[in-house]
């Protein structure tokens, strides 16, 4: 090694020591007779001195001529500092400096490379590997390597083997859209990379693997939003001979580990919530539960008074915002423009003030008495000093505007603190779920999720009300994983496909291996998987998965860095037997 | 779970319990009053017994009607078996069974599911999900989970990083032929599958990672041959401000852990050989050293005696068979047969037998005296009852051939046990080796390769002698891993491209952002990759590297099994600009 010891590690116990250490320069201080340089490595900062009277002249003339983020290597001894700086760990001690190499001088960079830093977004992407020497940058990707290595050690302990399935797979058009790569060898074909390994993990319990798992790199070609990636790690999962309850036990049990092991968190048993009352009580599927603000129902109350938008909707329901009858009108009003952004939608905002003094206010007084809106209060418990705002119009939009609402009105009120964490399974998913776009149903998780026994007559009469065997683990609002018992055997997954308006030949072409597998002994079976990225964010404490990830793409899906996707030679599509198109945009 | 126990951990101690067990049937003994099934899972085998009398009769009927690889579920009480089965783990005990369901039927499976199957290779891949099923590949498979397991351990224990890399990369044209992945979002352009992600571990250490790993899957479009996989996985690695030395410790460190943790084998200190000393003594710059029967060079006492061939020779050189004098006519024409087949294209063999009376017997006794024999007998260290095999020509082919010889007689001699490992350092390896197709010096391990420095004068001089800072890891004469000291100066890395034949502009289109990044504060490193397939399969005591992987493609790169790659929709190819070219052959 090029160095003794780290930046991170000599203490008082080393002073007297001849050490060499290499490194980056973080900063210099030059007082003229003297010359103090931090220099930085992943484990830590070391201050080196250099003084007139001690140290050579030439030597003392080159440490003043080391740059910012120059890398060099010096030799010395650890001698006690006479100022102690006890904010840092190697703070009792310092270099006096005997020789100093540099091993690379650096150009000035383009950004601060401090935690604070100057750089735009842009600018950080393109220089990612100066982005990354931040300290609070790195600290996230290595937070990501403890999350990997947790994963695997509870995995690990639970008889999972972790086994990898290809990236060259096959395309298939249910789902979102693939990555193709031409085949060369057999050209007019073509390879797909995987949204995920689903058809393998299952094949694998067919081989009676029992317990599967890997953390692996998926792929969907999307039309990218801030937080998604056009390649993305997923902790992978599948088990064998187990029921829903099996899974969730232990699946929170990798959620507890995580969180005790990574944060030092104890967190208690997961909360369990039907997805039919993750919708009523908190208008999504993935509730914030770090705070209450359930939904009220106000029907009941609310319509049948003459109020027009009232009467024509199909719910009313409202939020209870403690304390909120205090706000302005201005508040208010800004609050109601809020809600009438496109983003969400609403129509506009109803609010009551439950005053001090036991009366009311609201802004449809004109159609409801003080008696109604005790009613509404009465119905919602709401107390003195609170606000009630509500929403109406039909049921789905309704639901889906008041839990932004509630969410936002969540922050405002500073009850979604990143440090707490409210983890929750969300449980009995629909089976199907209606695309305006195609007209159809589509599989609401994936074609292999099975449904309620139960529920399988429904499928011929109302096939929107079919529940499955489906779950998602939600932490506060975030959902983390999601995963269901697969059918495994062939006349079901036929039904299903009918269902989902394949015929019997595309059925067969896409995922005839996997029918055909459920002939030959396929176990029951079921299974997760994990968003890792936002699950590192989330540990993080951080919305943007992008942070955690060493190389991420920009949202259109540019690797700024390294300048890709790029154009390639015509021999090589050439030998792929394909061409681009004339009038491709570009 | 649907089971109480696993089918391969009731023991003696738990005789009386009721448990349940799940699984497959791997056998059904009908003896008509009296109905054994052997049930299978991952964790073993355990026997089910019904019997006349103490079943109920519905139950036994039950019992004789499944089949080969029902997936059953048994409930009942373990019971002390009659005749012990000291072969199984579970053959203490028998559970008398009470309740049996049948948790899926199968089909008769296309092939035989025991170690030793009647399947041919392409009906194993197309079932591959019915051949992991054999004991013999599962545990493959557990091996290579045991030797992640392992290798993570290893490098976690020395503070490096697991760092995840891009999979959407950019083609460049040096080395193998990438993969391409058509982009949708920026038509007209293409990202590529990493051969490696040698960049961007570089770039990990400009950003000061100091120690980075991951276990990741590489790509390359090659024409295959047996042993070669279009995706394949790599244990990457790189280290800062290190020297050659460093690396060798640390990494011979990784393969004495997995030895030891895996195999429970302790290797000694891997022995260390120069390039040219492998070329020269073993002809092979992957010399199998389990054996000795190095080369012996025989121009001294071959050439200038009237045999035109060697005369005409750059090389006369030969290997010692221990006790071949015994050899018949017949089988040195065998093996005069065996160099000269187009794949080792020796032009012909020549024998020396020292028989045992102390004369010798040539194949070009016309030529050479007694004495003249006894003299390339004394310089082989060839004794009374050796044989002698030697062949010439020019340096390099004369090399290989005697390379492949010496690996065939020391196969023939069984002197290559797959249960003994010979590890061992390949160091110093040329930079570029000339490239007879395209006319020009290719770099020998990639671009990135630091020359000698007192070499580096050679450049322009004699290209060929500069000696890189390289270094393989060879077991049992296969290369298991590579790497070198990279370079980290912008000036080296140009003067590089420059001799590889990279114009400015190519340099700066391809790996521009790497230069730039040198200009920032790179610190030395270096770093090796180890091919994971080969060395699970040397583990396993495989030659071939697709048994150890979950699903292999075969040697045309098909997935027989899901049959890809495969054709894909023309709006597929619309919305990514591309078509298929007319004449493209399918």
């Amino acid at each position: 090694m090029l160095r003794s010891h780290t930046c991170g590690e000599l203490r008082m116990s080393h002073v007297g020591t001849e050490v060499e250490l290499c490194g980056w320069v973080q900063k210099l201080r030059d007082k003229g007779g003297m010359v103090w340089i931090d220099l930085r490595d992943r484990y830590g900062l070391t201050q080196l001195i250099f003084q007139e009277g001690e140290t050579a002249p030439e030597l003392l003339e080159k440490a003043k001529s080391v740059g910012r983020e120059y890398v060099i290597k010096a030799k010395g001894q650890v001698v006690e500092r006479f100022a102690k700086n006890d904010k840092m760990p190697t703070g009792d001690i310092e270099i006096k400096v005997s020789e100093l190499e540099f091993l690379n001088k650096a150009e000035v960079p383009p950004f601060v490379i401090e935690d604070e830093t100057d750089g735009g977004d842009d600018l950080r992407m393109k220089y990612r590997y100066l982005d990354l020497r931040r300290g609070v940058v790195r600290e996230k990707l290595q937070l990501r390597h403890k999350m990997m290595q947790q994963t695997r050690a509870y995995l690990d302990s639970q008889d999972f083997i972790e086994t990898e399935t290809p990236v060259l797979i096959k395309s298939t058009p249910e789902g979102a859209r693939d990555f193709i790569v031409p085949s060369r060898i057999n050209q007019g074909q073509f390879y797909a990379l995987p949204q995920s390994p689903q058809t393998f993990k299952q094949l694998l319990m067919v081989s009676g693997f029992d317990r599967y798992y890997q953390i692996v790199k998926c792929f969907r070609d999307e039309d990218l939003r801030a937080d998604r990636q056009p390649e993305f790690t997923q902790i992978d999962c599948e088990m064998s001979f187990v029921e829903q309850e099996d899974i969730l036990q232990i699946f929170e049990g990798l959620a507890k580990h995580l969180f005790k092991n990574v944060k030092g968190v104890e967190v208690g048993d997961f909360q369990r919530m039907q997805y039919a009352d993750a919708m009523k009580f908190y208008g999504s599927d993935k509730p914030d539960i770090r705070f209450e603000m359930k939904f009220v129902e106000l029907d009941s109350v609310a319509k049948g008074k003459g109020f027009n938008v009232f009467d024509a909707s199909e719910l009313v329901a409202g939020i209870v915002v403690p304390k909120g009858a205090e706000y302005t009108r201005k508040q208010l009003d800004a609050i109601t423009d809020w809600v009438k952004r496109p983003q969400i939608g609403a129509k506009g905002l109803v609010y009551v003030k439950c005053n001090e003094d036991g009366s009311f206010k609201s802004s449809v007084d004109k159609f409801y008495s003080q008696e109604d809106l005790a009613e509404w209060a009465k119905l919602a418990n709401a107390e003195k000093g609170d606000l009630m705002l509500v929403l109406s119009g039909d049921l789905n939009h309704t639901r889906k505007a008041l839990g932004e609402l509630r969410l936002e009105m969540g922050e405002r009120l500073g009850l979604r603190d990143k440090n707490t964490f409210a983890p929750l399974w969300v449980l009995d998913f629909p089976l199907l779920e209606w695309d305006e776009e195609s007209e159809r149903y589509h599989a609401m998780h994936h074609p292999f999720t099975s449904p309620k026994t139960e529920d399988i007559p429904l499928l011929d009469t109302k096939p929107g009300e079919v529940r499955a065997n489906a779950y998602d683990m939600v932490i506060n609002g975030v959902e983390i994983g999601g995963g269901s018992i697969r059918i495994h055997d062939r006349s079901t997954q036929e039904l299903m496909f009918k269902h989902l308006g394949f015929s019997e030949q595309e059925a067969k072409e896409q995922f005839g291996f996997l029918m055909e597998a459920f002939e030959y002994g396929a176990p029951p079976h079921g299974g997760v998987a994990f968003g890792f990225d936002r699950l590192c964010a989330l540990f993080g404490g951080s919305d943007s998965i992008r942070d955690y990830i060493a190389f991420p793409k920009n949202n259109s899906g540019r690797d700024l860095m390294i300048d890709s996707p790029s154009e390639i030679a015509l021999e090589q599509l050439d030998e792929l037997g394909i061409g681009i198109k004339e009038g491709a945009k570009n």
